[in-house]
């Protein structure tokens, strides 16, 4: 006992001493992109976690995505589950709202910026209307919430809503069940984007409920313990309110009510609400120190935040006892790897996933599984996969990449014949335009819509699963996706010098500008001809050649971002973020600044950097200057801060671009870091002037992913005029094959 | 020319004669009843218009009938429908928002009531979110609108939201078109409480819109000037506001959009909007002078606000050609009469329709010819009618008294054998216990739930037909409804003297608790059985001698008014306005202060009409006690007023209680008045003591409609102690039968 209890001291100890530390949770600032259309999540969360648990607003439209911006000073309720960064809105699910006086059907308090505390894994509010602090703190399944009401405040109560959800969302059949004073479960079924959504809660309360009214429609009834219905709310009622304060404690479990109770159990056992939040803290210092930068402190909030951003999806789905619900409803027990959901892959194929890939590498492997138990259970990988739904979002089989990427760089914890057998599948459906790839012919874009840029997606996609077929030694199929992995040309028109739409008759599609874009109704996805000519991530050099090399090449560069930013009425309003027509704001433009380096003009690509790190990356709540989708925005700024850039998405490359901070340390496993010194680092010293990798000069343009991984030093000279020699040198310059 | 031009100004300087009087609308004041369960209508508004132009708050539940409550301080636009005093909700039709910056598909702003004007037919408030001032009137069938922006305002936009609606209300089908840079036209179908609601609409602008994007879903797209689709969402967009004002009128009609442009051209062809503000505060101000009332302050605003509320509802169904839908939603032109529609019967039947007979006689018939067009466009009588939409809510068939009671008070305008075919009609259904009326039989509660609330309603009715067979001669008719009439006397419980539940098999039924009440549940309708033993305003003499006399009735009412309010968990919500077991805020009860006059015990009438009116009727915002239902608790206080109520609602008496106004001049048609002289009335001089009616003096202790019709002058003299004399003879109290 006497044992125990000086470790647990201990413990305590070492805690408060990282939170004395503190060095980079104070960086991070969850209402960066939460205006305007960034729309991230902002509330509580721990990395990965499975409960998002934060204010939700009344809706205001499609800035609403996450149920919050910044824009509103309105709160209906507290809900468990949030998008971050999404085109679409969705989730907002278990809202609870605790308030005074008499209990209604739906509740709304204004609130202001300066009564609201935002961090990691900690948020805070005061209700103007209820004069009540709302504090929110969570753990991976577990959301838990201190209200500290006004002394002596009238008819103090909480809201349960199972009604409330973003977006298209709406309840299909929710329940809830009384099981004693301080217990309650329930479920909610809804339908939204994702088609069938299944989540189920646990609630633990501070002190014993006096009554719980319950409602189905428009009025109250207090008889019963019990409600199952479309749109149940419970108002549950205290007499009076210990000491001010009520805690809840809300387990969640896409399983059932028992094992969200195991999860809150497991999880959150007490009720000391400050250690739960600095346990949650500390789960986000040491996922934010894998990366230890030195910048001034702007940059450092804006890197900090950027990486926070990146660890809220994907979210574990699963209990603590491994139990998950997979995409065809059933339950699965014991999967032998830890279910995630939450994969918008249309966006985070291209960064996201490369950095996780070094950040996260014991979730490389759960990752792919989890793609894998999707495909076994609904005969496809994922596009967009939403808790356990597939929503066919956006266009490609981009799994692809990340597999193979997976793969390449030697994680092993999958089953990688299902996972070939997987990709090739989605392949060889016959659907969306594959079917043509698939005769190594191009997308009429007469016959199918968004045809340039799902011809373009299909090639990157191909081309991932030729260099997969070819590390499998299936050389037959290596030859026959390197095929389709060519295809991009087929789109490219050699006298307007744009990836173009081709009709079935071989002409191209008129009339053509190349400015134009109507959303979800011509040959792009989300963009214009001058945004998706550059989709060749895979092939840089092809594309090079299809332009007759590198001066017509970076010529056109030049102008895509120089050229005005006007647009046709009726664009995408995803086309944001612009510098000429290049769009920052929306992913299929991520890797374009980039290709410089390929023509061997990489001090373009520093200018360009600095430029979009400077003017599209701020501190504000406005920030960011499109949506966030999932992570991906912050991956771009995350790589591109630190110097390079995956611009092929599986070939293990990382091109230079110009670092913004001027030291990182990036923590790896087994005790390895790999150090990015930068030399000289200044606004005007953006040009990279040499390299040394492990104190001997590096040359090449790009950095090797198997030389990140294995720690050690690299060291970037910078100076304020470009090198006429650094990365110039074609056999320096990346190359569009797998890197050994 | 010049004669036109002088008689505009002459018209004019009339106009600001009547407006520098304004002698009655200034003590109208909208915010009364609008805070806790009132659920009264805030806006604009013209007596029984088609429109109620007004605020809807973000809904919060089943205070928000109406669309916008007191607590409130939010706005998410202005509809141009609303219910005032439901205890459900719905409308909210035809939403309107006028905002700045990046177009949303919802909006929502704070506001608060120092910054709010409400006055009769016309509203004001400041939107603090876009700086907008936002001012509303109206006339029957027009809302306009002006919004003053901030100088220089940027994006000024007005989002025409054909989405929101209230409580269940959703939209089935809606439509927009622009027909030209100032007009957009277009429809919102909808269901909800309301079951196939169809509201078409006309919008001009006073300047051209710059651009309009349409949504249905999501996002916008400005491609287009049409969109049909179940949620179509406008938004006119100006590059800038001339003069910073941004005017817009708004027809409606339930025809035809090109029939609300010619409402719209008809009834405010022009742009001056003071002018139409002006114009509304007349048309109340007419309205409100048809009772000239002396009256302290306070009372007067009690008052007439209650005057006011009793002319929101029912509202003008039809256009101005006389257009109108019918129920079976065939449009119908010229009917002949003035389609009215939104009918609370339940409610409205008991004072507010006896009201209407006096103060509205030029509408008393086109409210009956309304019935009979619903009787035979959907085979019955309306029950509670909305937008031409039967929705069957609450119970009984309250059509019935009210053709009675304008048959026997002499109203010709309408088909009496069709009438009476159509109340015949309703009492001969086979459905919901009336078939055991039919066959002379009390309603079964182990058959029939709420079986005590509908046996005794259903005698009221019959009693009614009764009295019109009578009237027409079918004496066969008079015996036969004669007998249902006294069916209530099946439900006395003689032992307990409550009204009870009584089984199939002749016994109670157990347990029986009085003071219980289970919403929609039980034997009785929102109310226990203290409440609903006294629901025989056809027969309170039978009441008297089941209960075994005067004494022991009175000793009865004595304890209902006297004992504990206290009443067990999970009653219903419209239970409200408690004296004793006495509910002042639900219908059923009304009567029953008034039913000592029966027993010869007139001053403790007015010690209650007294107590409630001080104490249940005040001029705050929470002034009401219980939901306004359409004019029924107001009517409730206009009535008890002047110093009478109509506890049989078409017997064409009204009994006396305790006037609170020391003078009123009611105007009727034909220049005749009736005034109502009350000598030293005060606080304490509560007590009738003599009547003289017309000089002569007056021993009745009840008033006789065609007396009051006939006009003249009727003087109640008060005293602070009951009068031993006044009301105490049998043969002076209040009687049931019909008076001639």
């Amino acid at each position: 006992m006497k044992l125990k209890h000086l470790l647990c001291l201990g413990i305590l100890f070492s805690v408060e001493q990282v939170l004395a530390q503190k060095q980079l949770t104070k960086y991070v600032d969850p209402y960066i992109g939460s205006a305007a259309h960034g729309h991230v999540f902002v509330g509580a969360n721990v990395p990965f976690g499975a409960v998002q648990l934060g204010p939700t607003n009344v809706f205001e439209g499609w800035d609403w995505c996450s149920g919050y911006n910044y824009a509103s000073n309105t709160i209906i309720g507290f809900a468990h589950t949030h998008l971050s960064g999404t085109g679409i809105g969705d989730l907002n699910d278990i809202l609870v709202m605790p308030a005074t006086g008499p209990s209604q059907l739906d509740y709304v308090s204004t609130f202001s910026h300066d009564k609201e505390v935002v961090k990691a894994g900690y948020y805070s509010v005061i209700l103007d209307k209820y004069k009540i602090k709302a504090e929110l703190t969570t753990s991976e399944r577990v959301g838990f919430h201190r209200y500290t009401f006004e002394k002596g405040a009238k008819n103090p109560h909480v809201m349960l809503d199972l009604n409330a959800g973003v977006g298209w969302d709406s309840p299909v059949e929710t329940y809830v069940k009384q099981v004693d004073a301080t217990t309650i479960v329930g479920y909610r079924l809804s339908k939204g984007w994702a088609n069938d959504q299944r989540l189920y809660f646990a609630v633990k309360l501070s002190q014993p409920l006096n009554s719980l009214s319950l409602s189905d429609s428009t009025s109250f009834s207090s008889n019963g313990k019990e409600l199952k219905g479309k749109r149940v709310k419970a108002v549950l009622n205290f007499k009076s309110i210990n000491q001010d304060i009520l805690k809840l404690k809300v387990g969640l479990s896409p399983v059932s009510y028992e094992n969200a109770m195991t999860n809150l159990i497991a999880e959150i056992p007490a009720w000391d609400f400050d250690k739960v939040a600095r346990l949650a803290d500390q789960k986000w210092e040491k996922e934010l120190s894998k990366v230890k930068i030195e910048a001034d402190e702007e940059t450092k909030k804006t890197f900090y935040t950027s990486l926070y951003h990146t660890m809220i999806a994907p979210s574990v789905f699963d209990d603590v006892n491994g139990d998950y619900r997979g995409t065809d409803k059933k339950v699965y027990h014991k999967p032998g790897f830890t279910n995630y959901t939450t994969f918008s892959l249309w966006d985070t194929y291209r960064a996201y996933h490369p950095l996780f890939t070094f950040l996260h590498q014991d979730k490389v492997s759960d990752v792919v599984n989890s793609f894998l138990a999707i495909y076994k259970q609904q005969g496809k990988l994922p596009v967009w996969h939403l808790m356990g739904n597939e929503t066919n979002t956006m266009i490609g089989y981009h799994a692809v990449p990340i597999i193979v990427d997976a793969y390449l760089k030697g994680f092993k914890g999958f089953d990688a014949n299902l996972a070939y057998e997987a990709m090739k599948h989605s392949a060889m459906q016959k659907v969306e335009g594959i079917e043509y790839a698939q005769e190594i012919k191009y997308i009429p874009s007469d016959k199918i819509i968004e045809s340039v840029a799902k011809g373009l997606e299909y090639a990157i996609d191909d081309w991932c699963i030729a260099q997969m077929a070819k590390a499998m030694n299936k050389t037959e199929d290596y030859n026959y996706f390197s095929k389709r992995a060519k295809l991009y040309s087929e789109y490219f028109d050699k006298q307007s010098q744009f990836m173009r739409g081709k009709l079935q008759d071989g002409n191209w599609r008129t009339p053509f500008n190349p400015i134009a874009s109507k959303h979800r109704e011509d040959d792009y996805t989300e963009g214009n001809a001058w945004q998706y000519t550059w989709l060749v991530p895979q092939d840089p050099e092809g594309l090079i050649s299809l332009f007759g090399g590198d001066a017509p090449f970076t010529k056109k560069l030049d102008t895509l971002f120089s050229m005005s930013s006007a647009m046709d009425a009726g664009s995408s309003p995803d086309i944001s973020g612009l510098v000429g027509q290049y769009a920052q704001g929306n992913e299929p433009n991520h890797h374009i600044p980039y290709l410089y380096a390929y023509a061997g003009q990489p001090w373009k690509t520093a200018d360009l950097v600095r430029q979009i790190t400077d003017s599209l990356y701020t501190n504000k709540p406005d920030g960011l200057c499109g949506n966030e989708d999932l992570g991906q925005m912050s991956s771009w700024y995350v790589f591109s801060a630190m110097g390079f850039y995956p611009v092929n998405p599986a070939n293990g490359a990382y091109v230079f671009g110009s670092p913004i901070i001027n030291d990182a340390v990036i923590s790896l496993p087994g005790n390895k870091k790999f150090h990015i010194k930068v030399n000289a680092n200044s606004k005007e010293n953006k040009y990279i002037q040499k390299i040394l990798l492990n104190g001997k000069p590096y040359t090449k343009s790009y950095l090797r992913h198997k030389d990140l991984v294995a720690g050690g030093e690299l060291t970037l000279f910078m100076g304020n005029k470009p090198s006429a020699t650094w990365g110039v040198n074609p056999a320096d310059r990346p190359r569009s094959v797998a890197i050994e």
